[in-house]
């Protein structure tokens, strides 16, 4: 049995008992931008349930174009105000360069990807960079309330990021 | 007091409990894309806990350039295998158009969004986009075990988009 379909037997259960719908703006007006990874979850992490927040994540938790398109429809257009970043100890992205894995795809597909891979060395030096780009873009207007912190995968402990 | 600051609070109680750490590499090594909406939990919808898979969420839960960014380095560098996509009903995206959004933007800040807003008119229709997205991709090796799905937000359930 593929993982996908063990997902798909829990969502019975899931759905079994789901109590909805739920509106869609978020509850608690928050937008979560955090890393994919695995030991990551933000529910957990922050208490959420269903409705309170929007939740953003991409490998790194870096703030790439891609998270301002989401935060300005997320604010704009869903009424959240404040911001968490999230980004943790341990990262992948601190494994590898960019040109390393830009140059290893290229020689195993031939294609260069035409992004950065926005690996970085440091993860609260990374969540400096994120802040930065939150406050420092056009398109997302509320930027009053925004923190950045690393969390801590061996305690599961947020350390805010100054 | 800010919810960002009762999110800390329940932070404490979290880490009170918290066992860890876990290995970086996903256990049930799979890659989820889910859109940011606030009721969708993918913890909760697939049966995830800590250290089972990557989640990759954006506005709509398209798969747009920094998605692939992230499912290359999830499948290249920590061995993910099976992708599941999630779109849902009821979404945030159906309720503009790409135009309207920028231009919006463009009138209130001078500046027009170098990006799409990536807007769509029916959520299976752009699973099946997300799905061609993932296939025709060159920076993604693993393509064999890639499903979409739609989220009913008023019953919790996926339906498979085929």
């Amino acid at each position: 049995m593929s993982v996908t379909e063990e997902f798909l037997a829990h969502n019975e259960v899931y759905a079994s008992t789901f109590d909805g719908p739920l509106p869609l703006p978020p509850a608690r007006r928050t937008a979560v931008v955090a890393c994919m990874d695995a030991r990551l979850n933000p529910y957990g992490i922050l208490g959420l349930a269903e409705g309170d927040a929007h939740v953003i994540r991409n490998a790194g938790g870096v703030v790439t174009e891609d998270v301002v398109r989401s935060l300005a429809i997320s604010q704009r257009l869903l009424g959240t105000r404040e911001i968490v970043l999230i980004h943790h100890t341990d990262c992948g992205m601190v494994t590898f360069s960019d040109d390393a894995f830009r140059q290893g795809i290229e020689k195993e597909t031939g294609i260069r990807p035409p992004w950065s891979a926005e690996a970085f060395p440091d993860a609260a030096d990374d969540v400096r960079q994120s802040l930065r780009r939150v406050t420092n873009s056009p398109f997302i207007p509320h930027t009053g309330q925004v923190r950045g912190f690393v969390l801590d995968v061996a305690t599961g402990r947020l350390d805010e990021v100054v």
